[in-house]
């Protein structure tokens, strides 16, 4: 098949011009993907009016970073949202279908760490996923770590959220063979440089199964274990 | 002609002691440059000293980055302001002569970057410019660029607002052969670091018609856009 | 089952203390797993003696990073060798099973990015992975990212490497569903600040579906993407 | 028109596959603009294959970037190169029709920055401009400028290169109206850190009509002045 | 004179220790030396009970960035002091003696720099200095510049303050032949990076007469320009 | 002892499980460390939750940076502590035994520094030290500092909190022959970058007795600084 | 006793002029001090000129970072001399009296940490203390951590060593209860940048018996170890 | 007087056009600075061409910063050159009236910071001023320091040349009362960051009356000491 061919069908791929925004509607095509609003950054009427047209058509609506004043607009306006305040997500969630072929670990290594650790879980969640949750263990204290080790060799894909120094990824890393997806989170003060130590640290790991997302980005690491933990 | 000549032309340049700001009166002697206040660390009083002797002598005059205070004690104060919440503009919009060979298209990579696009886009105007606008552009969605694609090849001269990681210049850049003004924006988080990345992103960029203003300079690529668009 | 089994499972790994390297030799029994040893940093004595033992236990063996003189020394010591000059990747390759379940793609956005690229495509290989290589397709030239298209859309990961401005993993990520494992490359000048802008175009990239490792680090993303290939 | 029609357009433009470099040749149908390799970070062959194929359709072909060695193993394969070992510019020049409206004027701060205001002489005269240079006119000696500021409000856009501090693109932008596209250059020692005090200088400069192109880019706000000064 | 004598003088130098800081009043022996106290971080009763210590033995006092609350408490509790709101300094004059023997000029580079030049203002003034402030000089209306060349030539030292490029006191550097100190301010926005790029720029400045402070330490460059003021 | 000796240790270390926090019980058992809650990130339900089962078990607890509004509601909800609202730790001391073999000394710089020298003080005093401290002597007091000399050489161990340039744990270590632990403060404004400039300068420290924490980090100070006063 | 005392104490130590440098001779006077030479940035003659006069009067004599032109200039000139080629290290070792009360550990995290570990490790010995030194494990693979946990926790201090993430300190630092300084080295390649991320991963870690010392400097890590093991 | 009237005395000011460098002639009409020509970036034929033409009016020339290999080629082409290979300057020097008022005390904290303070000494000479230099006074050896105060009050103006954590300017800067400029060095390595963490130390100097110049800028601190001495 040529260039001519992948043309024609990255043409016909339909989007809706808002003003403001231009939202695709195909995405959805692909089975449990779910339509993502980022909030941050835009008023909640926009949110609204995106979300809106998105529930029109899609199964799964997830809006993420929303704040406590766009999230009161919005779960006011729209029927059936769910919100998470310490990450301010909200899920529309329809399709609860499971999708993915093994379960999805979401770790944090310290209480501070979870609401990015939250906002991955909903992802993963919400993408059809099975998800093993473990909180506040951190490399200072490897017993703990231990304790989970289990449950940590037993996921198809781990996604890792911490702050500060941000070692934890290596650690798990080492202790299992599937992916590790490292989320540096703002957690910290002083030299953690709002994440910058966390995300150095994890981009310079020794081990060799970690990738790495943005600062506090939660969800895109959820997404990508979503992808991973397809069949 | 020789530097004395040089010399005499620059020494009887009009200007007006405020005792806090000198005034230039001669910018608008060349037609269509509008007078420009920046707003931004000044007290409203201020503002509205300059703003009003500009007004005396020149047609235009645009006031950028005014906070709500500002915006709401200038309007009160002045007369015939057009005001913009989200940039933060103030125009006085008197001669409206169009001087510009072409279309200006002014783009934004998604519906946060908006308020720098306005900014361009109230510029662009003032400057006496045709303007199409287009805005939620990203890379990712390469289909939406390409419906887009015939307005951006019609227009003379193009501005390119992106956030994060600041790729859609380099992708405008690449289909159009017009000179494209990226302008960096502060949207994102965490590894944004307030527009850092967008910044370095446009500046390194691999299509060789883009030059790059700072972050969130919206003004300035309108300015430079209506300059290049002169005949 | 408990802390204490898995601790028991722990303590029973096997490896061997040169003086200045202590050697894993458990990692070989995950099949197809090759043995690593990252040669920067130290002496060519240091690097074959910890190949030569690894060559004893394990099927494959892969150094990294080894300059032309310690490439040289090795070549000559160690039978069964494969030099990459670009990459200074040496490979022994005795297992050439395929373990992957579909194909990995490995995309360089400019000539001078080859070398990472190399690197990737050299791990993938050795860890039993169909491979397909896409060379210098840039964002500015989208026409040319469009004719590999297909190939694209028929991987199940792909590694993407670029320099300068990194903006090719979005517009790849937003062509396939699949996950996308980008790596920055120090390939640039100036304001590329060896890599530095390329890493923080990834980290924000617009694109769900990428994850970055460090700059120039094609050892990781190879492996990484080897690991999600599995079935 | 629709996006199908553009797409159309888009996927008939032709390219060449070299294996480590994919070459465009439709570019040189835009009358006047060269063709242009990148010779950093390609071994002096991929230069000479590249460039060989270029000259065999397009009429001007410049290579930039070339060290000394590159440049004299294309020197002696090539013929018809003129080489200027300061910026590392190959320029084969065949039609060297006048494409300008008006000239360009390169300056340069210091003696230091002459390489790279070279290279952007080179391309600037390679896409068919009338140029004028200056050379060697700082801040601190203003009395200079004011010597060439008649040849300097005649440009009709204005290339200015600078290190160290990078104050110059600020002051030639407030005695013309013109656009001026400012170079920062890596010249200077200690906190000017390899050019980003002059880049960071110039991206917040007091004047309106300045915009920025990446450290040391002579080449690329050549171009950009190129594009600018067509009719 | 040996090692033994300066100890001696040295040790019996005066303080007084508060708990909470620790007082010296001897540096009231240099004539025209102000006691200064830096409000910021200290409580409003930390700065009252450190003034008043002050004020028993010293002839003028100087208090610097106060904010409103502590202001307020300050000029409540203790007489004769003088506020200035916009650089939060509060002075107690007693002793206005000219002790400098030419004139300091203060310059700043535009309105919004005003509060740091206000800074350096009052410390000049109460170091017993002649001062000639001249405000709004950017290096892009070089004459306006111009239009005040003869007072800046007939001061013996001049402070200019400069947020944004920080190129002005390159532009008087070059226009005078005695010693000036820059302040770079926190004026700007985006890559201003909050002074940052002030600060390099004036610590690249290509006029040799150019020393630099601390970002937005107007009080430091009137300290300093008092000492060289001396006769 | 082999290495399943230790992992036997390891693995009966008892913690316990609250959801959000995994709680060590076994550092109590090191006579003398007390249980620390890091308040900062946590809910003040978080804090109480965790403080309490600590203090079921433990002898003495310590929680660090709790801002106001969490400070009250433990203060409120837990009997014993004692609050100290500069540096936000809470204090629950129930076993005073001197258990450190000579005194630790807790200096700062300037009177700003306090809040962080306090924190240090809380944490020295908590593990049985005696302490003795001194406050505001800067390098540019030297005679300050020589009159508390005394007490400094009989210190066994020194925190030194400093600010802006971070220059006094240079001067203290070159005045006394035992370990100093510096802490950058975060105090200063412009280039101090949040306590960079403090950091960097520590860390470049000419006294060969210089280690270094955290910016603000005036805990990590305390519990080293009593570890190394261990007998 | 008073500060007249103290300053009288000060004022008689000796020193030495050399013109290009000022020697002390009285530290010495602590038993076990060794003089040191830091010969980066010095001529192989400085090197030899200080040392010379420090034999005369010193027991033990320890040169540092002498590259091998000033090693070999050194070793011919001045008798007793031991070189260690890797850290670039030259000890003149007359005392070895065994000073220090427990051993200290000096780890590696991996293998191209040794030369900065063997600065720590000539540091320690030639202070008088007795040395375990363990290389190679990392934090990925901590089985090889707990292997060596008994000897870590018999040490009463410890030295770590670690390039790229720096993670290893925070995983010792949780094994054991004493003393750990970390030394971030410049080991590693791309985001590493030089041993930033180790330091500032050092500088957060969440174990809190960890203190942190410049880039590389095994001498200031092994200086203080040997400090903390004094009785 | 007016400003046509300064800027008649602008226009008249001589210099000369070399083709790469326009040469003033005038500033030795200010009695006692020298011509000074910046060799790096410059090759030993610009060097030599522009001091040919400095030496045809001026009575003192300064060539700062010439490698050995452009000083050979300048000594041997030009008669009565001194070269000072530490720092790279070259002294012609026919005029050694001397017009400072007092001394200038050049001080370097370490035997590696000599060179730069080499670099201030030849221009506080050259530009006709008495000179003390000192050379190895670190703060962490204040006695030291201490030895020389004597001298140090006595001087009129004080340059302080430090590298590392650059501590010296402020402990020099709070025994005496003149001006001091800091001189941050390159010298130190790791955490140093080439400089930049001496220079924010001087920055944020708690002594009043400390400017900064840039890192290495040896000339630049002696030449404004050397117009603060002038009567």
């Amino acid at each position: 098949m040529d260039t001519e061919g992948a043309m024609a069908r990255l043409r016909h791929l339909p989007f809706e011009d808002l003003g403001f925004a231009n939202i695709d509607h195909h995405r959805a095509l692909r089975h449990g993907i779910p339509e993502v609003v980022f909030a941050k950054g835009k008023t909640p009427e926009q949110v609204i009016a995106i979300a809106e047209r998105l529930l029109d058509s899609a199964n799964n609506v997830l809006i993420t970073r929303a704040d406590r004043e766009c999230a009161a607009t919005v779960m006011q306006k729209l029927d059936g949202g769910e919100y998470f305040p310490r990450s301010g997500a909200i899920r529309f969630w329809r399709d609860r279908t499971i999708r993915g072929k093994g379960t999805v670990a979401v770790v944090s290594a310290g209480t501070s760490d979870i609401p990015v650790a939250e906002e991955a879980q909903v992802t993963v969640e919400i993408m059809g996923n099975e998800v093993v949750t473990i909180h506040d263990i951190g490399v200072a204290g490897f017993h703990r770590l231990m304790h989970y080790r289990e449950r940590l060799t037993e996921a198809r894909v781990i996604v890792v959220c911490a702050g500060m120094e941000g070692a934890l990824p290596s650690a798990v890393g080492g202790l299992v063979s599937c992916p590790v997806i490292a989320v540096p989170t703002s957690v910290g003060y002083g030299a953690s440089f709002n994440g910058l130590a966390a995300l150095l640290g994890m981009l310079n790991s020794c081990a060799s199964n970690v990738t790495v997302v943005n600062i506090d980005n939660g969800f895109g690491a959820g997404y990508v274990a979503s992808l991973i933990n397809r069949p």
